[in-house]
């Protein structure tokens, strides 16, 4: 008995089969007695459909017009699921984003939710209806339409579950919830029961596709228990985020890899203040992220400095790195055979152990460490791509023994 | 110089090259130095794929759920409309209904435009925008999208030009303009320069499916010119639709032929004052419009009725004759292989000789006169369903000699 709100993503309502899927896990909620919010997102093939007649008319249109497209993707969603709902026979009604008070700032494209005005959500539930909202999207102060950008469903959830006080806010996908590594990778990887929000951001940003980052940031400010679970696997329990997480004996939550990585290295900076600030100055001005950083003296009173970027990235990064010193291309080393495998807990700062533990795993299967990066709940370690999935594994089996 | 709005269908916006064809169209307009307002429909098959989607789940959705899916299709093409037109290097913005303003009665599925508030368009307008509208919606008091039916993009084009005081609407279809009759059939139809919005009216009702009836009562009633012209012969102009329009010699303005026409006999009906009454009061309540009605002395003290009603509400109508009278079915004939051809035309109230000039043809040909309805500006027959395309050839051949 409580007010719960449901995500469902594109994947989740792609055929009239899972619509109908989801609507009985809607009215099986509502029938237990809770007022039910649901937020859905686009259905699976329809947001590449749209992009792709976009692309066809015009390949550089404005975000203002791909934003009015988008959001039509989610309109279609809502309006089947709710139709789907009326089918089974309960009360429905389905929202926009600007009929749910969706309030964004004007940022077309990567719009951020500045306000949820709920007096028609709470009205709505008033009347005992299902509520379907269209995730993703909201408007301006212009009154246009925005997106939130990728994964904005999740950070739609999240938004509604704070501004209506819900007493959960479940997030179906299609995993059973989150795991120690990659399941479908590690046989035995465990599903966790209970995660906190720092450690879910590191594994998110880390590769761990389950949640979006924002909506996670979201959960933590405002205190939203999010429960990830199975759309399919209906009775399994998921995995619950929340602030203060049991660990389970657990010494670390999970293990993850990230294969979009390319590391760059410098060579022959001269060992002036000011030298590699202005390097970095020069990259964030053109928006690329930077991951590791490790800098080292070389020879005749110069540096080399070697950082990570995203594959995306590497050739910009190059070219800005050239445009800021009168180097040598050959004084830079772009390599793109790299993966990033890192372990996130925190419980690890008060345990010495924990780095020596991963580095050991990754020496005995003949894995070779490049670069090493610490924060108070993760280890990341650079290795060759080709050895990803072994040390994935490696490191897994170390702190969870098969 | 001064404000035009334009209309296009589905089917000028139903692919890539088609939409790029009508940005053209709209920025030529306003190359020329002209504010134009757009309004479009949604894409070709977009409507009938939305449909299929909806049966799929629940073939007796609600109509407001059904308004929420289908309007995400002018949406579609509003937001593609304004990425053609951008990449043709204009100033454009593409407004949904309730964006441009229009204000609507509550009824899901065929509302009718109370108001548009025309703040934003006007706005737009003055920054110099090219405004693109998405036809055929509107929101309710309650805030909820909702449609105007059938056709409703022509009447949402009218009712934007009547708000905005514009100098013209333009309502660009896949034909020239109106003819004499259908051009496909009639070899030598002719295309009208100009016609009245009575004798517009009357076309439209009588099968000639160039202009929604609803948008030229509108068009009427704020006295709104609109001339209907080719999407793809750009330079031919098209008919203009006004008040008063010169009959340029011509006894008729057009032949038209209407199949979907049923014609239900029912026969013995007592001779008691009130019977027929019943019968019509059934037939409404039911919501069955009736069309042609003859009533003729049967034998012992009882008449017969004959009236026409569409195709679909034939079996309809049968049903609620038998509920009204206790009779016999055979006493009812029902049959549906008839059609309705008519000849339109203010100016034939003052030409006696018209309708005779009808008759003669029809009977030169052999074709046997079923039922007669006259109007002011109208004459219409019932013939059998077979020899429809020839007798509006012969009647076209009598008024327009070849």
């Amino acid at each position: 008995m409580g007010l719960i709100v449901q995500k469902f993503g594109g994947s989740s309502v792609a055929d009239a089969a899972k619509v109908l899927n989801v609507a009985k896990i809607v009215t099986d909620t509502y029938r237990a007695g809770n007022d039910v919010v649901v937020v859905v997102s686009a259905q699976g093939d329809t947001t590449d459909d749209l992009i792709a007649k976009a692309n066809e008319i015009n390949p550089a249109a404005s975000k203002r017009e791909m934003d009015m497209l988008m959001t039509a993707g989610e309109q279609i969603s809502i309006s089947l699921l709710a139709m789907a709902i009326e089918s089974l026979g309960f009360p429905v009604v389905s929202l926009l984003g600007w009929q749910a008070g969706f309030n964004t700032s004007s940022a077309y494209g990567s719009a951020r939710i500045k306000k949820i005005e709920n007096d028609r959500l709470r009205a709505e539930l008033d009347r005992h209806n299902i509520v379907v909202v269209a995730g993703f999207q909201g408007i301006n102060k212009y009154d246009d339409v925005t997106t939130l950008g990728r994964g904005g469903s999740d950070t739609s959830a999240v938004a509604i579950a704070a501004a209506m006080h819900a007493d959960r806010c479940q997030i179906y996908t299609d995993v059973e919830g989150v795991f120690t590594a990659d399941p479908r990778k590690v046989s035995h990887a465990k599903k966790l029961k209970e995660i906190t929000y720092d450690e879910m951001l590191e594994l998110a940003t880390l590769g761990a596709q389950v949640l979006n980052n924002r909506s996670v940031e979201m959960a933590k400010k405002y205190n939203v228990e999010i429960e990830v679970r199975s759309s399919i696997q209906k009775d399994v329990p998921g995995t619950i985020v929340k602030e203060v997480a049991k660990m389970e004996k657990m010494l670390i939550r999970g293990v993850t890899k990230d294969t979009d990585v390319a590391r760059i290295s410098v060579k022959n900076i001269s060992n002036n203040p000011g030298e590699a600030f202005k390097m970095f100055a020069k990259l964030a001005q053109k928006k690329i992220n930077v991951d590791i950083i490790l800098q080292s003296v070389g020879r005749n009173n110069t540096k080399d400095i070697t950082f990570t970027v995203s594959k995306a990235n590497a050739q910009d990064a190059v070219a800005a790195i050239l445009d800021t010193f009168d180097m040598d291309e050959s004084d830079i080393v772009c390599d793109t055979e790299v993966a990033k495998i890192s372990i996130v807990g925190a419980g690890m700062e008060s345990h010495p152990g924990t780095a020596s533990k991963m580095f050991e795993a990754l020496y005995e299967h003949n894995i070779n460490i490049d670069m090493i990066s610490t924060s108070e709940i993760k280890i990341s370690v650079l290795i060759p791509l080709k050895d990803a999935d072994k040390a994935v594994s490696a490191v897994h089996d170390a702190f969870y023994p098969a």
